[in-house]
């Protein structure tokens, strides 16, 4: 690898303390020390199970989107089905399927890894592992639990670049499993 | 658009308060009633300013990286430039060739604006703005401030898709400043 590569060292955890908790993230102060000045910082960051998100791409071709209500933004989203990874489940890719079915009705057998991505290693470390459900389909009606609702919208997937493009899918890890999707495919050319 | 729209409505936010604040975010308490069922529920969010990023690309087709430590993952990381839009800064633009020269001491005439982005609309309102520094030149060595400290690590555009498929660059903003990038390069050809 090119470049000017000057050996800057990891930083040292001094300290750790839990200052605020949430249902879906907690805040953790970290005390580190700078290795190039040998003072001590803070720093704020989440602490999150992974997340999940997979894209259904039925036989025909289209891809199964939701359109949902977000609080971060207070506004309405277009996005794959995704969330948390729960206790309950198994792994990532039960996870994966069991929000897809959940918030489109939607069941598929195969199941693709497509790749794993941090939301943003600055402020947290969890991944968002992202899944490719190939010939999903139409098995029930979307489950609302709690809080949830969800819209289904049908678009085929030789859409999803304007939708991106024009700002209607504006949600970065959507936008990464559609990058995830576009490598493999490139891959398999 | 084809789909089973049902016609959702959005939340009403009946209460918000600012729980925890931190330098880089703040935790904000959201009471909002659910069009659904007209219960009250409780979200947490983040607020926060928005951030910028931007992908320089020498006149020889490198791509200006930087490697430096985060405290979300603690651990290195392979990005591209990037960070908070500054009360000083005049726009996003300014904002993200101030962050590319501090960073990687790159300057450059040409800036592009590539698209913008919902880092995780779920839990944030902020938007990501990404640019393109065409012709990027080094005219300086990177500035040192505070907790920051950068290699630059020059790689060529080609190389980039096995950097994000081998899970070397791992920050989603970064894969999707390159999909921005790649949409572009698509709709100009």
């Amino acid at each position: 690898m090119a470049g000017e590569i000057s050996g800057i060292q990891p930083w040292v955890r001094v300290g750790l303390s839990k200052v605020y908790r949430t249902r879906v993230f907690d805040v953790l102060r970290q005390r580190s020390r700078s290795p190039r000045t040998g003072r001590e910082h803070e720093f704020f960051v989440l602490e999150a199970g992974d997340w999940v998100n997979i894209i259904p791409v039925t036989s025909s071709g289209d891809v199964v989107l939701i359109r949902q209500y977000r609080h971060g933004v207070e506004d309405f989203t277009l996005e794959i089905p995704g969330g948390m990874v729960d206790p309950t489940d198994a792994s990532p890719r039960d996870a994966a399927t069991r929000e897809m079915l959940e918030e489109t009705g939607y069941g598929v057998d195969e199941v693709i890894p497509l790749g794993s991505i941090h939301p943003n290693p600055a402020l947290q470390a969890n991944r968002c592992h992202t899944f490719l459900a190939r010939g999903a389909q139409k098995q029930t009606t979307p489950s609302f639990e709690g809080t949830e609702e969800t819209e289904v919208i049908l678009e085929p997937l030789a859409r999803i670049p304007d939708l991106i493009r024009t700002g209607r899918i504006s949600h970065a890890l959507v936008v990464v499993a559609f990058h995830w999707l576009g490598l493999r495919e490139e891959a398999s050319t």
